[in-house]
């Protein structure tokens, strides 16, 4: 079992997470969340959870940026693994700064690779892969804030050219709100 | 000494550095690189910098995210640990990803937050730092790629609203090149 101890290390100005045993370092940095907007005719692409944290609700395909990637990729990766869908990324929508847990979330608009077959199905982190009309959104089983600050922004821009992304709302500009508060 | 194998934790689908001692996963993560165009009376704020990588040559302040901050909060600390200098976040400028070493850079326009006093000077890990006039700056002399980018992205737009903002050059859309190549 790793035996972490927080201490300055030699050189630093800041605690990090050092092993007993092997005095290695873990810096502990932020980690990018790259996700999507995925519309067609209108109709925006949801996923039910199928893990937790938050299962059962639905959120955006959106997931952990990897080694290797760009954003752009990151988010289509996220778009092929969770809803089985080939997006085309439009551009960028929002970036969110969730300092409570380490999070920046890079979100885009995005269509479908393919428009005349918008194929989509559950992936294996998913229940259920759904397009909702914005009437129809599930505003209540959201799984994260930033998926309805998502959607808004969306809405705000659905069409033609996007401009600056939006950011944290002015009421929660750090984004320090729980997590499970939507 | 870490004794890291890289190889698939059970559960997962990509190989990881995990601890031959402590079974530690040091899940290797893309990192924050948060940085500002500070611009005074349209000259610019630039650091030559004082430690490896790019050793005297000229950067803009800018430096890695830290777990608990915003975006914007990075940026501002950097410019006062960089540049001795206080300031406040116009827009985002920019968005680059460079893949190849794992690094997502967001890059504000700002301005000083006393323009009447627009205090500066070389931080510790700085050689010096000045305000340059777009016909000055040191072409020849930038640390990285994403400086040029940035200072591109600066002169498209110093003023006024900010539009989406820029991304990768088209000619090197994953930030494949060589750091040192400018």
């Amino acid at each position: 079992m790793p035996d972490f101890e927080r201490r300055i290390p030699e050189g630093d100005s800041r605690e990090r997470m050092v092993c007993r045993d092997c005095g290695h370092i873990d810096y502990e940095n932020p980690k990018i969340v790259a996700g999507a907007v995925v519309a067609h005719e209108g109709r925006i692409l949801l996923c039910k959870r199928a893990i937790e944290p938050r299962r059962g609700y639905w959120t955006l395909p959106a997931g952990y940026l990897e080694l290797g990637e760009t954003v752009e990729e990151g988010a289509k990766r996220e778009a092929f693994e969770e809803a089985e869908a080939a997006i085309e990324i439009e551009g960028m929508l929002a970036v969110y700064s969730i300092s409570r847990i380490g999070q920046v979330q890079i979100i885009y608009r995005a269509r479908f690779a393919d428009p005349a077959n918008p194929a989509f199905a559950a992936g294996e982190e998913s229940e259920e892969v759904r397009l909702f009309d914005w009437a129809e959104i599930p505003w209540d089983s959201l799984a994260f804030p930033t998926v309805r600050w998502s959607l808004d922004a969306w809405r705000a821009n659905p069409l033609g050219a996007l401009g600056a992304p939006s950011g944290n709302p002015p009421d929660d500009p750090r984004g320090n709100r729980p997590r499970m508060r939507v």
